[in-house]
């Protein structure tokens, strides 16, 4: 019994087949005439990373390195790079679904050669897994096509619920129609189709159980939101999500996440991209994303705006919490990104750094639920007492 | 602008403050009649934690303790209980969702008071959440509500598709119609409705990416499955849902997981029940659900049996993981723990201890996905090769 596949997927199958081809033919072309083969690839280095101010993303500079097979050097690495380019590029012949684990065990063997003294050496293509990952992410700079065009899938942890219909493979799926649970965003969201929308921005909360409480609540419904959770650090396919609602449809993103330094990493991710890899940014990243809270001047009021505290003393009493010595260097790291070099950044570190205090989200809802949803959320899009 | 509440969850509402209502109203009068105020409460310990051996789950024996408010020892336990159901009551009333951390955050407070040598005394409600997570499962066996039914919510990883119609809220969902995400599962599954089902069993992947990979190239239609995974130990709701799928549909339930105590660990916990909370088993418990695999004899096959290994000598090299201590250790203590008890799990630890090996599943899905979908999986369930 044969499975139908979606249509959406074979034409996806189809452009990665293309390029992946194009890229490498070149390479066999050389290997025929006889001249040394060899690959040049955009450097992934902290070095070759910079942050465009004006776009406000991480992108790769414009170091590139050779990776050339006969180089002692290099061999090794050159050998691995084919290795990867044939497995990925078997697999999209094959119809197959490959994860970054499986690609890691479909290539690992051992090799038995000879050496130049005529001994049976014996070699292995990859010990583990960040070796193989490392090879992966080569091919994504050099074809310039993200893993997720290769139709290669990932854990996904991101969540949606909204008055919108997207189409996903070949089904319509109305994401206000959820019940009580919510769309599981699928691994490759460039294959979603937006169909209509009727929404005026986006929130997307850190935690899960959050969202899950705004979802329960009606709080998309009343307001007007796609509501998205990354349950956590957000994985690729919430962060292209999220970029694709912002970019597409012109809706504006609101990042909700504890007052921590975890939580402002989060939004940083979010926005900028993450520093190890920047190549990502410009397809994954949201520019355009408003930190909403929580914020340290919602905790603590701001005497030089005028601004109140959301808690009252009392409140801050029983719901603060002493930050550990790891958050602080952490914050002390974050002073330093460029990014984060905003005086309204550098007052919220300041303020943390100065407090050593932080704050869950919960600690709102802590408050009530209707306080979270009714009082919080609105009055601070409303009176724009966002972070850029 | 009124969000209009889903009629499931006022009817959810009603049922649970009548039964708190009713259980503490007792309470109440006795302090009326001016008696001793107390509480009894079945023993949540491991000493009154039974494996019951017929219906194959771990439950709560008879053993109750008393919890006095006139016991110098007890009053605060006495005062945490009666501040956690208030809480709870109350945020039935006020149409409220709150989650653990919520309800943690919400009695959080100082209590001042004399002593009885007219000193001041501060004193916290309670200071961490484990306190107030311990109170609210008191609060469950007292009155035989899971925290769900009070409409306690918590973050929630189960994902699932499959030939199937729910209602959940006040909508239909087709599991069926998903495209290439997937539907969250709500935290409350207990308010779901099976409208229809045209599945013949029910498979659960520990690892969300395998989930997505069989998701993705058709398995549960292929195969008229419905496809769960935990994405890693599952949480209450899973559990709950996977034994609805059981108990009420008849569908047999079958687990894949990785091959090593980890993994053996998560079937245990869907199977018989957590050993530390084992008053919630009755309920979120699958004696039932059978470990499809990864096996032992999977990998290294069983001369006793004359069952072939599904793994090459030169598949094994390149994919078995060497156990590491903490998976000894763990493997040893499961052998020990009665319900792996069996001559077919006695064995597979036998082999895990004697090998120290374990596999992933990614392993299979590294020999193709064609393999794991179309030989792995059928075979086995075809031929019974499962452990009970």
């Amino acid at each position: 019994m044969a499975v139908k596949m979606s249509s959406i997927d074979i034409k996806a199958r189809e452009k990665a087949v293309k390029v992946l081809h194009e890229k490498f033919r070149e390479l066999a072309e050389k290997i025929l005439r006889g001249e040394e083969p060899k690959l040049i690839i955009p450097k992934r280095t902290l070095s070759n990373t910079i942050y465009d101010s004006e776009r406000k993303i991480l992108l790769l500079g414009n170091d590139t390195f050779e990776r050339s097979f006969l180089d002692v050097r290099e061999s090794r690495k050159f050998m691995q790079t084919l290795l990867m380019a044939s497995i990925i590029y078997e697999a999209l012949l094959n119809n197959e679904y490959p994860t970054i684990r499986d690609l890691y065990y479909r290539g690992k063997h051992t090799i038995r050669y000879r050496d130049y003294k005529g001994r049976t050496v014996e070699e292995n293509t990859w010990d583990e897994q960040k070796e193989s990952d490392s090879v992966l992410r080569d091919i994504e700079v050099y074809t310039n096509l993200l893993r997720e065009e290769m139709l290669i899938l990932s854990k996904e942890k991101g969540k949606v619920v909204g008055d919108m219909r997207i189409r996903s493979g070949d089904d319509i799926i109305d994401l206000s129609k959820m019940g009580h649970g919510a769309y599981a965003i699928e691994p490759t969201p460039d294959l979603i189709e937006f169909i209509d929308v009727n929404a005026e921005f986006v929130l997307v909360v850190e935690k899960d159980a959050v969202f899950q409480q705004l979802h329960r609540a009606g709080f998309w419904r009343k307001y007007k939101a796609i509501l998205v959770t990354s349950a956590g650090q957000p994985d690729r396919a919430t962060r292209r999500f999220v970029r694709r609602l912002n970019e597409e449809l012109g809706l504006p993103v609101y990042i909700l996440t504890d007052a921590d330094p975890y939580g402002w990493y989060i939004y940083s991710v979010f926005k900028i991209g993450s520093i190890t890899l920047s190549y990502e940014s410009e397809r994954l990243a949201t520019p355009k994303a408003l930190f909403l809270g929580v914020s340290m001047t919602d905790i603590f009021g701001d005497k030089e705006t005028g601004k109140k505290p959301y808690l009252s003393e009392v409140e801050r009493r029983n719901f603060i919490i002493k930050a550990k010595k790891a958050d602080i260097k952490r914050a002390q790291e974050l002073m330093n990104y460029e990014w984060f070099k905003t005086p309204r950044w550098q007052k919220e570190l300041k303020i943390f750094l100065e407090k050593k205090s932080k704050l869950e989200i919960e600690a709102l809802t802590g408050k009530g639920l209707k306080f979270l949803m009714d009082t919080y959320i609105p009055q601070k899009i409303n009176s724009g007492d966002w972070i850029d």
